[in-house]
């Protein structure tokens, strides 16, 4: 057991994990009653606002590339670990990992978009259901396989 | 100018956005050189150990589940926004938002996996290419197009 012990009080203690927002995105979408669960549920195009210090990270970005944006969903609620999926109460309620609920201990999004204008620190994304002032941390190349 | 400054000075200085391990990578790839660039370039199965106070997030998750598994590239740099991709110096250097290097401001790693056996608080899953130690954040089901 000691080992495994002093595994955990290592992971949470000691390694920082701090994330530090690399951007922000702006969208028509003003709370989260007013967004789409998924993406592809009819969510708009938005504006991912890099940080200008960072921009130099873009560098090969180009308009058609389908990428993964991670997100800081800054507004769930990290003390859950079983939700009804959908909030549909009729469904039986479920560990946060097999969903894909905001709220969970580490709320990172992960969203499928493609990129349909570059513009300096700003690349235009979507669809996109992430509310405006979400924290983005990450993009990365679309997963293959 | 004034909203935006703001903006990044709360961002930086204000949320906190403190990653807790949620479970450990426990891998026969023991180092960096041994691994990998990607998990389908013939990389290992390794077991997800979960933190026992967080398995009831696992709660759903069943042999065959094609999920994401969400790390923490702890052995990553933090200050690179440029690199070779592939660590190829034929190929330019490009902005590490555009690649998939482990270097970037926040090192998170996107592994898509294949669930082989649920035990506990422990997941065998694969092809993974993380090394053994590497901190877990997150488990999400696999994204759909």
């Amino acid at each position: 057991m000691k080992p495994r012990r002093k595994t955990w009080r290592a992971m949470y203690d000691g390694k920082r994990a701090q994330l530090r927002p690399i951007g922000v995105i702006r969208s028509s979408i003003k709370k989260p009653s007013e967004a789409p669960r998924q993406g592809s549920e009819g969510a708009p195009d938005a504006w991912l606002e890099i940080n200008p210090l960072l921009s130099e990270g873009l560098d090969g970005l180009v308009v058609g590339d389908q990428v993964i944006v991670v997100t800081w969903l800054h507004l769930a609620r990290r003390n859950v670990l079983k939700v009804h999926p959908r909030s549909d109460t009729s469904r039986p309620l479920t560990g946060v990992f097999a969903t894909r609920s905001p709220d969970r201990p580490n709320p990172l999004g992960l969203h499928p978009v493609t990129v349909h204008e570059v513009a300096n620190n700003r690349l235009r994304i979507g669809p996109i259901e992430a509310v405006d002032g979400t924290p983005v941390v990450d993009i990365k190349p679309a997963l293959r396989g």
